[in-house]
């Protein structure tokens, strides 16, 4: 019999397409400065370059590489550039993209153990480290009543933080008979929207997220929490979750867990601590203060996709007891039934998160982790931190320009004296540069520039040469006026 | 100044280790038949080899990849191996590995449009695409009110829908006030687990959700849900989703979507479409009947990470109304807002799921269309349904066994017809061989094996190899009674 044509790519040519990949990524690593670094497209530009019509025959891969480079790649915007200091970074390093290779071609899928015990367990265990590294309370390690899991994002993390804390606060009730309106959830103004997405993906409702004052340091203010409790409490309202943060996005402030986490335990409230980006900075001994009072909360997360080198999506989430969490998520349908399941002597990460199937997520991290150690992991943490703090001197030093909020780490908000109107143009005329690419937000009613340093291949000469352009800039600004 | 030690990875290393794990994963593929398909190992058998503490400095690559081999692999379930026939598969090919890997290099982050227009772009392009290949209703396309977007998985699909309907039905309220307990969905008990989880998460409650009855091959009796929803009517709840299936997972069972569509739109009730796996035949000619109907649903997933060799994960999920879902996930704090967003040209995918950051998925999707061509994908679609309907009719024409359910495409449901505790023991014993892996459900409180083929490599020599495995090891079950 004819050998049948298969379509598929031999061995051989998945080695010479893999090389070509491998090639690819590393010229691009070499040349990424060379690009604007925000896409300078216009909408529609991308998918106009592109034929309406599904290929009805196989391409040629060199053809693919190609349209990548022309039709692609003038719609990235290049979080991976060093001139990147919009929102919160996003990085990833040479050894987790390997990691995330090794994931793609192993192709497993561990919704539960017995699907692959080796993706369940490196997870567990790579997650134990991770505590360790970033002394974090027992608690939440596997081998008490803990343990953490991968989520995709800390989006992801928020919602099973507010859903473990609603079936807490109602025995399960909610999960049987649906929410009932009178579950409150409390946050700052200065959290993350996703939680108020938790909120209401969770059927408590918007409006039973009270958002609590903050102090003057834009952190959340415990006896206006307490306040606030209280009141709900004697209106016959159930307050059962709150999300304090360690390193909010708009300005990096760090909410006082110790007072926030005494309240919700005397209160009996689920206390989650978001901590996406700043997180990382406890590999640090020096940093490490920033996690105090974290024995106090039912749950943790940070995102290693964001400054710890690990591409996304790679949030770690803790839960101090993974019972609540995993009899909140649980379900066990016949055709998911097997032994190692029933004896009750491993964990099916199915039951920590909403979807049923995932990645093989621990490898790249555990890539990461061997490949730098704690050692070179902590070496580019203090390097941005402090990168940041020379930019923030330089701000506090140039009387055109001002800081906006304290700058523990490696997130600096500042902006030009001439008001909000100028530092939108001068936010718009940076970015359209080409030379760099930083965002903004709102604080106290202003407009003011976020300059977030995180970025892997992030070195003096980037910071420099941002600050100078920046200063160029306000004056190019001020003269067309 | 001396250079100061990066830890980074060089280009030149890049390409090196990157080469070697193209390699390690181009050999895998040649001996895969050579591993046992079900991993063998014990609980906690793979946590024991690992070290107790993260490395304090860094490890060369060839210790990790060394330790990938002796530590990682044996908890490794194959699912890449052509003797994977448990579950739905989650298959992969060349193409799409390389597409993942492309993926990470870029590590672009497209919440928004303008954190990388062509993420958004293609993503768009491609599930229009999509839409075309499965002949689904143009209303699901993105150049009129509809659209299609990659979420990670069905089930994180199948919560977006319930929350759009919950949104829908209650006109917002939901999102503002939060559920109060009256909203009630259906689907049958050969639902997917994924929709009992997605009404808890979005609290509605699990007694909310009505589980309607399955006629005599298993599919939902439209007459029967018309009953329970006027049933409901008249108890003065509020009904506002279904889920029909087009292939359930137990047995493969399609519910008569025209019928239920016609009820759902007049009684007003989102009705969400779920083809996880099945979906893909209709990108043949000849099995595109399995979507009559479609053209009355208000949502529709299916999983190319399951049967169009993509990597996991990639689910495409379609609305005919973008902008209930848009309206029932958006958030936007100051510190997303852009220009692009604001002037309402472009689409920002942060708001059609749950998490915030976002993978450029779609490349791999797009690789593997480009590879492959519609043709090659229809090829191997043809060649998996051929193989089962062979399987299945050697289960047909042997007397020891007996089929349990219609085979309409690639899922094959058999038994042994010594009874439950025969199939329980033929299961595990096929399962411990290591010779092929597959699983079992419940039909008729029957145990029932399950056998599917769709594993990017499985051939003809594959599927009789492991039949005549079943046929002999059950001729040892007996033996050994």
């Amino acid at each position: 019999m004819p050998e049948e044509k298969s379509f598929h790519l031999t061995p051989e040519e998945f080695r010479r397409q893999g090389r070509a990949v491998i090639d690819w990524i590393a010229d691009y690593y070499e040349k990424i400065e060379s690009f604007p670094v925000l896409s300078q497209v216009e909408p529609g530009q991308i998918r106009a370059s592109l034929p309406h019509e599904p290929p009805p025959h196989g391409e040629a891969f060199e053809a693919v590489l190609k349209d990548v480079d022309n039709l692609i790649m003038p719609g990235i915007t290049h979080w991976q550039s060093p001139n990147f200091f919009a929102f919160f970074p996003a990085n990833t390093s040479g050894p987790s993209i390997l990691g995330e290779l090794l994931s793609a071609g192993l192709g497993v899928q561990g919704m539960l153990w017995a699907t692959s015990p080796a993706c369940t367990e490196l997870e567990t265990h790579v997650l134990d480290w991770v505590a360790d590294m970033l002394g974090l309370p027992a608690k939440f390690k596997s081998d008490g009543a803990g343990g953490g899991v991968i989520q995709d994002s800390a989006s992801s993390a928020a919602l099973c933080a507010v859903l473990a804390a609603r079936e807490r606060a109602t025995l399960f009730e909610s999960n049987r008979r649906g929410c009932d309106g009178r579950l409150i959830a409390y946050c700052s103004a200065q959290t993350h929207s996703s939680v108020e997405k938790a909120v209401k993906v969770a059927g408590l409702g918007r409006e039973n997220l009270r958002l609590i004052e903050t102090d003057e340091s834009l952190a959340m203010r415990a006896d206006a929490l307490a306040q606030q409790i209280r009141k709900d409490k004697e209106a016959g309202l159930i307050p059962c979750f709150v999300c304090a943060t360690i390193g909010t996005t708009s300005s990096n402030a760090i909410d006082p867990i110790p007072d926030i986490g005494v309240l919700c335990n005397k209160e009996g409230l689920w206390l989650h601590v978001d901590s996406a980006m700043s997180g990382t900075a406890a590999i640090c001994p020096e940093y490490r203060h920033i996690n105090q009072g974290l024995e106090l909360a039912d749950s943790y997360c940070f995102n290693p996709h964001k400054w710890m080198f690990t591409n996304f999506d790679c949030d770690c989430f803790y839960v101090a007891d993974r019972k609540t969490l995993i009899q909140t998520l649980s379900i066990l349908p016949e055709y998911l039934r097997n032994k190692a399941t029933e004896s009750g002597a491993v964990i099916d990460y199915r039951d920590w998160h909403v979807p049923l199937g995932r990645r093989f997520r621990s490898l790249k991290l555990w890539f990461v982790i061997r490949h730098y150690g704690v050692e070179g992991l902590r070496h580019h943490i203090r390097r941005h931190i402090e990168l940041a703090q020379n930019f923030a001197g330089w701000v506090r030093a140039d009387e055109q320009f001002e800081l906006c909020a304290p700058a523990p780490l490696n997130l600096v908000c500042f902006r030009h004296i001439a008001g909000d109107e100028f530092n939108q143009k001068l936010e718009e005329r940076l970015n359209r540069s080409g030379k760099l690419y930083l965002t903004h937000t709102l604080l106290k009613n202003h407009y003011v520039l976020r300059f977030c340093i995180g970025q892997t291949h992030t070195e003096e000469r980037h910071v420099r040469q941002a600050w100078q352009h920046i200063r160029q800039t306000a004056e190019e600004v001020r003269g067309s006026r």
